[in-house]
């Protein structure tokens, strides 16, 4: 099912293709959740429970938003000891990395007497977006409320849809009851995107949110951008192989299947220079796929997104990788740590063969939610810089201000600011 | 003309007036932009230079897009060489304080033999946007292109609008010149925007796009937010002023001017002890307007978006400063420095009598491009941080693999995710 594709003055078209997997906005899905938004903006709660009631069927109230005590205590018993065993190891190895991003207030004081630097200081209110259904990740509520939590922001909410019965996800009740988390709103969708955004009657506006969502989560996030912040838009999740003839087929087929499974529009590309790998992986990749659950959706996506690219030396590979840019990077070299320098985009490496994507999926410790589709070129992954932000400040004595004095006033004049050189001189005038 | 406001119990409502300063997207805006957008993405140059004929009278093509060395130089002929001193020393004092905002790559070495980390890489290449007329200054070439230099970001393009003569205003260029930028389009508008965001046959695409706007540039700076990353959708300016009786008066009204000039959407707002204070400054406002040149404009914004609080003590003027978040925030108390931890939201502080705004605007040293309208409880001001991007890595040892098989072979499949666990099973097959 791997097909070999020749990049050969064709890598723009592949990472044009390997790039443009996201699912456009139609006009159609913009104009609704533009609606929606207005809506909730003006209207608040009212409208708010009015799609509620319309999307997911659950008939919400002030009384019955918010999941209570009670509802937990019933969901966590429905969990067996082990598995919270995992979700606090998979904590603590997320928290583990994570510590190392802390925020980077520093200060100078110079000779002259000017004091200046840089506070960091974490958001204060953050809602974290959980999906309603079978896309609704324990694994993902960790990755994104463990960078929050060690930010120090102080109160994150978490809002998830719900069906009729109005109950939540017992696995999703678990990873939040693992990481603190106990103000769960029973709202999803643009609706309850906007809702955090503005701020209801029920809902305390917040600062930023973040989790993956569907494409009307999706846009509703970009549209409420600069009101809040946001975390990205992320796109079907993508791996690129970088390997040569000492890797093992087995595991490139497999790890390619892991990230096909995913979704149909997930992307699975093996970059190599053994073109004999390319037809051991592809058998191994026919083998194994036989086993798999989700046969159906590995092979619509290895045959329509994936692919074998194979390159004369292994530098040509990092540059074809450091073009696509790819959310999951593995590297299946011999010595593949001394790989490390050549890569210049890619949102997470995984290095060697004990080192499989999956395992960063869950528990290796870095953070899994990444840039896709290309923008590893410009975004990094989530992480607890995601959570500061930085105020700068300065204080200049006067006669520092003095030595600037004639500049900041020429400067100011030759912008048309007069009143900027007035704020100068008056302190310079003889009253 | 500063008008007394009662905070007590309204502070939602100034907040609500004082953040919601923005100038509405219309519907109208919002779709001409798409289209341009849309229209430069499929047709490239040949839509490009139709805009920039229709919009901006140039009539520009292949040919007289980029300045050209010869009118790079002649238009830096027109600039005194005192000028370019005072470019210098800015660029100087901006370096450095943003050289401490260095990216920060880390890695840990486990005693179980796990590498992990995390690697700064700059962006590849940014664009940075110059309004056309009078809003565009030479201060903001510099406060863009000092923290990307120091990123370490290969290539910095500059677009700008030109009118029908095809001239780059000189200021602009020996800016540009001071900061080593030599590549510079002549188009500007929502069709350059697009352009550097997709690319097109004349002008390469770009990781990131830099620079103030008018409606239309922020319009398509937001939709093409995630095609490439943006700095942030910047709304009119403004200062809040904390004094208690110890300030100057003199000194208040001067910086509140300042502020106002830029815009009679612009903001100044003095909070104090005070009531006195507020009587004082009022005066001097009335007294120092008189010699200034844009004396309609700060009349115009302090009137309608200034105002004065009077607070009981101290510490309520820093909660009040917190909710509203200012972009910049003067703080003229006695013992200034020691307020310091009270501040959590502020995009940059100026403390103390002789560190008044301006000097923030030009020569102190921390950035002006900062967040507005609220945003600063969320958002940072520029920084090197924003043209760095972070990639994870990590390298695990069977062993180290083993002990996570069973774990991660759970927490997959409690996600329905088989083929993940089939990707840590896999590696411990026995063939």
């Amino acid at each position: 099912m791997l097909k070999q594709i020749d990049y050969q003055g064709k890598l723009e078209e592949i990472a044009e293709k390997f790039q443009g997997r996201k699912t456009e906005v139609s006009k159609e899905v913009n104009k609704t959740v533009q609606q929606i938004v207005a809506d909730i903006q003006k209207n608040g709660d009212t409208a708010l429970f009015n799609y509620a009631k319309k999307f997911d069927g659950y008939d919400v109230n002030t009384s019955n938003l918010l999941v209570t005590r009670m509802e937990r205590e019933a969901g966590l018993e429905q969990i067996d000891e082990d598995y919270f065993r995992i979700l606090r190891r998979t904590k603590s190895q997320i928290e583990e990395f994570h510590k190392h991003q802390l925020g980077n207030s520093w200060n100078i004081f110079k000779e002259n007497g000017v004091i200046m630097g840089q506070i960091a200081r974490p958001l204060e209110r953050v809602a974290l977006y959980v999906p309603g259904g079978t896309a609704a990740y324990p694994s993902t509520v960790i990755m994104n409320a463990v960078p929050a939590l060690l930010a120090g922001v102080k109160e994150i909410i978490m809002i998830t849809p719900v069906k009729a019965d109005g109950k939540v996800n017992p696995n999703i009740l678990a990873a939040a009851e693992v990481c603190g988390i106990e103000t769960i709103y029973k709202v999803g969708g643009a609706q309850g995107v906007a809702a955090v955004a503005y701020g209801t009657e029920s809902i305390p506006k917040v600062d930023k949110i973040v989790g993956p969502g569907n494409i009307f989560v999706a846009t509703a996030k970009k549209i409420c951008y600069g009101v809040v912040d946001i975390d990205m838009i992320a796109g079907p999740s993508e791996v690129l192989v970088i390997a040569d003839k000492t890797a093992k087929p087995k595991y490139i087929a497999a790890d390619l299947m892991a990230q096909a499974e995913h979704d149909k529009l997930a992307s699975a590309i093996l970059v190599t220079t053994s073109e004999k790998l390319v037809q051991q992986v592809d058998e191994e990749l026919n083998r194994q796929v036989q086993n798999l659950e989700r046969r159906e959706i590995i092979e619509s996506s290895i045959r329509n997104y994936g692919g074998a690219i194979v390159v004369k030396n292994i530098d040509d590979a990092f540059d074809v990788s450091n073009q696509l840019a790819p959310e999951h990077l593995e590297v299946l070299t011999s010595e593949p740590l001394t790989q490390l320098p050549k890569i210049k985009n890619a949102g997470s490496i995984f290095i060697g063969e004990y080192t499989p994507e999956p395992l960063g999926d869950y528990m290796s410790g870095s953070n899994h939610v990444l840039p896709t589709g290309g923008t590893a070129k410009f975004y990094s992954g989530l992480g607890v810089y995601n959570f500061i932000k930085y105020l700068t400040y300065s204080y200049y004595p006067k006669e520092v201000l003095a030595d600037f004095k004639e500049d900041v006033e020429t400067f100011a004049k030759s912008e048309g600011l007069t009143a900027h050189a007035n704020s100068i001189s008056v302190r310079f005038d003889e009253m």
